[in-house]
């Protein structure tokens, strides 16, 4: 299992809120946003930031979690059998695997997996989301039925 | 103030059985770690992911968290001066500054904030971190004269 981290989730309470904080705030520019639904800002070299309702986190997740203290650490790969390698492999190594996998409702193959601290990692296909030799994400839309 | 994340902290309830998971687990090698204290591994170009102790992290935030959700994003700036701005930024963006600026225990200049939701950033100095062009992390000892 490859030593990465692609995208980090924050389940947030009210995405108009916490949208204004860190783009016009921070002054952050989104490189993929969905209105009302889902912000992303790359922040790092093929890494992303997103923003996602919190209550939407926790039912993708098929985990209630407590509002401000929900979120996910994305673990991206290319294809279907790399997804079911590794969480044989998390599996193997005591990891709780909470859901799949399953096609999520993004059109991706994924699990979502916890770590002994119940962490939540979302290992995924995302047709959607590519990294240029340059690390620019692109991340959105994609045809489904390829995922 | 830049896009930028370097650095994800997990605060974690037992250290050695988070990092039986990881390292022995999934295989993954730490690129920095002090015995029983902490444990990094590089995950991304220029990117580490960090387990901490959830009460040592509590502490340093001067916020107590519950368990298993205790976790911070680090924005690593090169220089006090740069460390005051963003935290003027983030005040002026209306986001709650819980510590700091401040010389921390590990000898960097940095304060915490809180987003909308309460998700923790570290806003630091950390003369112990740097990235080379090929995006490997090194994190370690420094001077903390220098910091």
């Amino acid at each position: 299992m490859e030593q990465q981290l692609n995208l980090v989730t924050l389940g947030v309470g009210d995405l108009a809120q916490s949208r204004r904080f860190y783009t016009d705030g921070l002054g952050w520019s989104p490189e993929f946003e969905v209105e009302g639904e889902v912000t992303f800002y790359q922040v790092g070299h093929g890494l992303l930031l997103g923003l996602f309702g919190a209550d939407d986190l926790a039912t993708d997740a098929t985990r209630p979690l407590t509002k401000g203290n929900t979120f996910s650490l994305a673990y991206i790969v290319q294809d279907r059998p790399k997804v079911d390698e590794a969480v044989a492999r998390v599996r193997a190594a005591g990891g709780d695997v909470l859901k799949g996998p399953v096609v999520g409702a993004f059109g991706g193959y994924h699990a979502y997996i916890a770590d002994p601290d119940g962490y939540l990692w979302e290992i995924a296909t995302n047709p959607g989301f590519s990294v240029d030799d340059d690390g620019n994400t692109h991340i959105g839309s994609f045809d489904a039925e390829e995922a």
